[in-house]
């Protein structure tokens, strides 16, 4: 087993010859390292936490980055890579004297090959740029994170991203094919071939959220899917949110897995009707949205089955999509669901942990219990048909003692997920902001393994250090899930 | 990176006192230890190889697993870990001076969860015993391979098996939810949960088909799918593979999803029909079969798609089962394939590679053109929706020199795979037999990175050594794929 490794260390050379010696390999533009120039960088998509990196690095080719890594390998220089910097949980958050090897600019289609339906892009093209690209010959790339616009496909296997339709279609661990990778040694490997199963340790599924702590991803070829000829949404009503949590189980049992089923509850189907205006019942308890896909016959038959599920359900309503457009309107609320939520109140905190199904009704009669004790609004809205819960938790940041208290509720939320046997994460990672957690998720010869895994890649602890797996010394401090009152949970962190 | 172990070493004690360690932990009757008692145990379903175990070890236990593991990491002596000895490429063949870890005694069925859909279940379980156990909850256990009957989920795991109905649902890898293993220290550790999605490093899926090599697998929990309302067979006819071939591309690209789709070419049908005579046509080029179900109005939609597409790509006859027991006869003959060829040759060697689909009518050609040049005939037997090949090369071992020829032919065919972008396994693992055509797969750096995952596992390379991942100097022996005229491919083994 590993040693616990520490995850700060001094680097051997200057900053001014780090930044002479990346000057040598990119061009002066693609190397910033004036605080001014690196705002952009110094969080990703969890915000509350900041850190300006030492410096910035923006390689255009493979060849610079296995240039880059190499040096920073001989300098003990951490390095972080970061994609679009959507992800939520801070897993490309800096630290303190790292290289942020920000991969935008290796944002090339490289291949689309329509007979094996697949497509070979390099880490920084955009997860819907895939299925834009692939449109003409039929086919689109499944996983479709809320922030498929922007998000790269690099950062999508970094953190394993999901979305509403991974409950039919899988995670991305699901859907990629092959990945390059740039070792710390400045090696290039790959693992997976254009054939099905691989031999060997299964390194192509290891490499999936594994937070850029064991490689960097420097091409990725993903699966892609024939556009299903035909695809509607189930809307239902339900006043009570055991019932749509029944319902749920009863679609699942049955056989049927539709390509979405996504549950929100009131105060979500409030803040985004008020948002999208797009008909949602603002007096429903619950609503879900069942997403059915395929050849037409099949689907119009689906939907006859569900809406009868629903009915049995008691679902007081339930609406159909009757056109393409009526069915992007019925999706247009669910997706907007987060700003949404951020209209309504200063700040909010999006929560992602996932439980078995059978547990739906009681996490979420608990979550309502400790809004009360907390004194905290939450909004939830989630992949019901995974069990992927996104509770969003309002709070005010210049009140003080608000976001802590936030941190707290999180933290007892994502406790219940692993008591009832789920996870602390469904589709976002652990990165920075989950850490904690881990502790409780895993017991200490757990995390020896992983540390060990990462040390198989990674022996100086040089990649992304210090996120993910929390080091067994954090846990003893952290004392599982006794968070010390009062403190920081990263207090080598600014709070922003 | 790891260095290169060597996977031979004296161990520390003697036998007798070995026997002795083990008597302290297991009834008599349960460590075999002589000659006479272990032949059962000296091969698994790569039967051409065999060796005696030093000791056989039948613990009923985890607690037995973990105090015989400590007295042999103490003692250096390796264990291989064996389930129902089905496997086809002698991952769980024995070596000189180890300790054969048994693991049929652990056999129950520990729960079935009717609500989460899953089955937790002990590792000697019997794949087919899980679906027999959920069939009253309406829920089967998907992965089937044509062992099913005899074959045990812990070897499943360790192969990461497959089966006709992969191309739908998936491999072991993805019907597996939570995986309890015994470390080399003899310590527990749980990979998976009960919930979706994982936190951390993917340790759940790189156990799947990791042969034994990282730990031993003690406990196991299935993903239960619901029993498809409905299923039927349509039976295909073909004059030319080709248009057979042709006809699986298509139904793959227009988005059907058949629950399976094999082919057998012309020498496999009669065989087959010879065999179990379920009136499969003899002078057919090739059929292909294909299982569609799910609920009964889109299986009835999607066989009238399929017999269409079927027909347009030159089908001369479509037949489709109209009852439960002619679609269980159609599937009898190709299920019966493998015993069916054993009986029209002395032997026969069963290949497993999976290609491209693409690739699909080249690669047939050319294992053709090899049959004439080997003058080995050969039967195609494949799950061809997801491009995995066995092709069944017939010889007779007491012709002097023709399992030569046989594994000749075999690697050229596993190359052959690789070269066109696929892979050397589909779903047997690579065990014994196809270590060597690792060197053809994959690179130093990915090898040695192999080599440095196992021993963050493993660091004494005692679990299941020398299976699987060559090490640099047996690849550099083995000149890539360039055989040594004349060689045993496995000096260090009798040859059967």
């Amino acid at each position: 087993m590993a040693s616990q490794k520490k995850t700060t260390r001094k680097p051997s050379l200057s900053k001014d010859s780090f930044v002479r010696s990346l000057q040598l390999i990119l061009p002066k533009e693609s190397v910033l390292h004036e605080a001014e120039d690196m705002h952009a960088y110094e969080c990703d998509g969890l915000s509350a936490y900041r850190k300006l990196p030492w410096v910035v690095a923006l390689p255009d080719t493979v060849e610079q980055i296995q240039a880059i890594v190499r040096i920073c390998a001989a300098h003990q220089i951490p390095v972080i890579a970061r994609g679009a910097g959507t992800g939520l949980s801070g897993g490309a958050l800096p630290q303190k004297g790292c290289l942020l090897l920000t991969l935008t600019k290796l944002n090339k289609i490289l291949e689309i090959d329509a007979t094996n339906n697949t497509a070979r892009v390099q880490p920084g093209v955009r997860n819907l740029a895939i299925s834009e690209a692939a449109k003409q010959y039929g086919l689109y790339y499944a996983p479709d994170p809320s922030s498929q616009i922007a998000c790269s496909i690099g950062g999508n296997v970094a953190e394993n991203s999901g979305g509403v339709h991974c409950l039919k279609y899988g995670l991305t661990v699901n859907n990629v094919q092959k990945i390059t990778v740039v070792t710390i040694n400045g090696e290039q490997v790959t693992f997976g071939t254009d054939g099905y199963d691989n031999p060997g340790y299964d390194l192509l599924a290891l490499m999936n959220g594994s937070e850029g702590m064991l490689g960097i991803v420097v091409e990725v070829t993903v699966k892609l899917l024939p556009i299903p000829e035909y695809a509607q949404v189930l809307l239902a009503v339900f006043d009570d949110v055991q019932d749509a949590g029944a319902a749920v189980a009863e679609i699942i049992s049955a056989g049927i897995i539709p390509a979405g089923l996504e549950m929100m509850d009131n105060l979500a189907i409030r803040a985004a009707e008020d948002y999208a205006q797009v008909g949602y019942p603002t007096d429903a308890a619950a609503i879900l949205l069942c997403e059915l896909d395929g050849i037409r016959e099949d689907v119009n038959q689906q939907i006859l089955n569900v809406k009868q599920l629903m009915i049995a359900q008691r679902a007081k309503e339930v609406r159909v999509s009757e056109s393409e457009q009526q069915r992007l309107e019925y999706w247009k609320g669910r997706k907007s669901a987060f700003p949404a939520v951020g209209r309504i109140a200063p700040d909010y905190y999006c929560m992602d942990g996932t439980i078995p199904r059978s547990q739906l009704g009681f996490v979420l009669g608990k979550i309502k219990e400790f809004s009360e004790h907390y004194k905290l609004a939450v909004a939830n809205v989630f992949h019901a048909g995974d069990g992927n819960l996104h509770p969003l938790i309002l709070y005010d940041a210049n009140i003080k003692g608000e976001l802590k208290r936030t941190e707290e509720f999180g933290a007892k939320i994502l406790e219940l997920c692993v008591e009832v046997g789920g996870t602390i994460t469904g589709e976002h990672g652990v990165g920075m902001e989950k850490i904690n957690q881990m502790c409780v998720q895993f017991n200490s010869a757990e995390l020896q393994q992983f540390h060990a895994v990462k040390q198989a890649f990674d022996p100086y602890s040089l990649l992304n250090p210090g996120k993910a797996i929390p080091t067994l010394a954090r846990c003893a401090e952290f004392g599982r899930m006794h968070v010390h009152h009062g403190e920081l949970p990263f207090p080598e962190l600014e709070r922003f």
